[in-house]
C-alpha cells in the first residue's frame, strides 16, 4: 500500500508517500508561495503514485468540526493568500481515496503518539508543542484528537511574567505577552536584537523562556495529566529543555505525580521534524481501514 | 431501579439515593469527620435500600489509575486522618453493586453534562470549575473523563498577574499565586481582611479576581475548545460571572471562535449544588448498563 502525507507549513509543503510500515519511499518539498500554485504542486506530485490514503497536517487555523460548510478550510490565517482556501476539498477533487484533516502540530503529535507505541511505550496521551516562527500544540488522547469546537491553540494562553521580563511587551499581534508572544522565535530579536542562532547558551534569556515554556507544561499537565509532552520546533534543544524540566520542577513543587522527566518533557522521537509526516501515514493507514 | 450518591467533600458528605430518571428519593448529609466514622454513616445509611449501582464524586487528590494499587484510595490530601484512605475498596466490601469512582468536581461536571443533554443542548465537552474554599475542575469529552495519568487540577495553574494585585502573594500553600492561590474564598480575607460575605459587589477586588478566572477560562478553552465552561462554588454568581465574561472577551480578543459568551460561560444549570449528585446517578446507571 501507499499513503501520501502533506505537511504544510507556513514556510515550506513536505509531500512524502510511505507504505504500510511508514517507510518512506519519496519525498519532496517547495515553498509555500500561493494557494493555487502550492496545492497545485501538491497534486501533480501525487499524480506520480496510486494513493491508497492521503493524510494532511497543515499551518491552521483550520476548520475541523465535520458539520461545517467551511470543513477543510484553512480559515482566518493572517497568511496572505490563504483566507478561506478549501484546501481538503481541492485534494477530494483530485484524488479518490480516504483522507484526514488536521493540524500540522496534531500531525507531530500523533506521529510522535505513533512512534512511541512502536517503542513500546505505552502511551495513553501525548502533548506536542512546537517552539519556532509561532507556538503551537496538538494533543492526542487515546488515539484520538481532542477538537470538539476546534483545534487547540495553546500557544496563546497567559503565564505570569518572569520578574525579569517585566518589561518586554511581547510580540503576539493578537495578545501581546501570550506564550506565543515571549517565546516564539522572533523574541530573541525583539529582546537581544540578535537573532536566536547568535544567542548564546548560557544567556539569561533562556532562563526566562524557560520559565514561560515550564508554566505551559504544567498548565497541559494539571489538564490532561498526559504521559508525554514532546517539544519541536527551532527553538527548542537539550539545553533549552534542561531549563524547562528545572523550572517546571521548581513551579509544580511535587503538587502531583508526573512520569520522570527526562522522560515526560522530551525532545521529538523523530529526527529532522519527520514528526508529522509519520503522523499523516498513520492517520490515512487508520483511514483506510475505518 | 436505584442508584446512591456520595458527594464527599472535606466538610461534609452529601448522600441521595435516585431513580433511574435521576429523580431523589432520599438525602441525607452529614460532616466529614474520621474517616472511620464517615464513611460508617454512609455505609449505614445506603443499608436501608437495595442500590443497583452507587456513583463516588469526592475531594482528593485521589487514585484513579485502575491499575494502581491504590486504586479507589484518597491519596495525599492535606485532610488530617484521609490520607491514603481506600475510600472505594470500604463500599465494596458492604455493597454487591456496580460503583463508579471520581472526583467532586469531575461528578460535577458530569452532572452538568448530563443536565445540559437532557435540557438538549447537544454538548459534545464540557469543563466545570468550582471556586469555593479551593478551586478545581472537571472535564467531560464526548461523555468521558479525561484522566490518562490522574484526575484534572487546573486550580493550580500560573496566570499573568493583574497590576493591580502584584503584591498579594498568594495563599496557596504549594504554589502561593497559582488560580486556587488567587481566587479561592479566603483570598477575600488574605486581601481585604474581611471575609468574602462581607465584600460589596462593587469592590474592585472582584475585578482583579476575575481577571484571573478569565485566563483560566482561556487556557481552557485553547486546550479543550469545549461547548461550555460552568462555573460553580460558593464565591460565584451572576454579577462576578459578568465579569468574567467580560475579561475573557477582552483577553481572548477573538483569537478563536467561541459560542455566544451567555452560553459558553454559565453558573450551573443545577441549582443548590446538586450537579454531583445528578452526576453520580448518571454515572451509576452507566456502569450498570456496561
Amino acid at each position: 500500500m501507499l499513503f501520501g502525507s502533506i505537511e504544510a507549513g507556513g514556510t515550506k509543503f513536505v509531500c512524502a508517500v510511505g507504505d504500510e510500515d511508514f517507510r518512506i519511499k519519496d519525498q519532496i518539498q517547495f515553498p509555500t508561495t500561493t494557494p493555487e500554485e502550492t496545492l497545485g504542486k501538491a497534486i501533480d506530485y501525487f499524480k506520480q503514485f496510486h494513493l491508497d490514503g492521503l493524510g494532511i497536517a497543515t499551518f491552521g487555523p483550520i476548520e475541523i468540526r465535520t458539520n461545517s460548510k467551511k470543513y477543510g478550510y484553512i480559515t482566518n490565517t493572517p497568511k496572505k493568500g490563504w483566507h478561506d482556501v478549501d484546501f481538503l476539498g481541492r485534494m477530494k477533487a483530485e484524488f479518490d481515496c480516504p483522507m484526514t484533516w488536521t493540524t500540522d502540530v496534531n500531525g507531530s503529535a500523533y506521529g510522535e503518539y505513533t512512534m512511541a507505541t512502536l517503542a513500546n511505550e505505552h502511551l495513553n496521551s501525548l502533548v506536542y508543542y512546537t517552539i519556532g516562527t509561532g507556538v503551537g500544540a496538538g494533543i492526542v488522547v487515546n488515539g484520538q484528537f481532542l477538537e470538539t469546537q476546534g483545534h487547540p491553540e495553546m500557544g496563546h494562553v497567559y503565564l505570569k511574567r518572569h520578574p525579569d521580563d517585566l518589561d518586554f511587551k511581547g510580540i503576539c499581534p493578537y495578545h501581546g505577552d501570550c506564550l506565543e508572544g515571549l517565546v516564539a522565535g522572533p523574541t530573541f530579536e525583539a529582546r537581544t536584537g540578535h537573532k536566536g542562532q547568535d544567542v548564546a547558551a548560557d544567556d539569561p534569556v533562556w532562563d526566562i523562556m524557560s520559565y514561560y515554556v515550564a508554566q505551559a507544561a504544567i498548565q497541559t499537565t494539571l489538564t490532561l495529566r498526559p504521559n508525554k509532552i514532546v517539544f519541536g520546533g527551532g527553538v527548542v534543544n537539550e539545553t533549552f529543555l534542561a531549563k524547562i524540566r528545572r523550572d517546571f520542577a521548581s513551579l509544580l513543587n511535587n503538587y502531583v505525580d508526573v512520569p520522570d522527566l527526562e522522560h515526560y518533557l522530551t525532545m521529538p522521537l523523530m529526527a529532522n521534524n519527520g514528526s508529522a509526516t509519520l503522523g499523516n501515514f498513520a492517520l490515512a493507514l487508520k483511514a483506510y481501514h475505518s
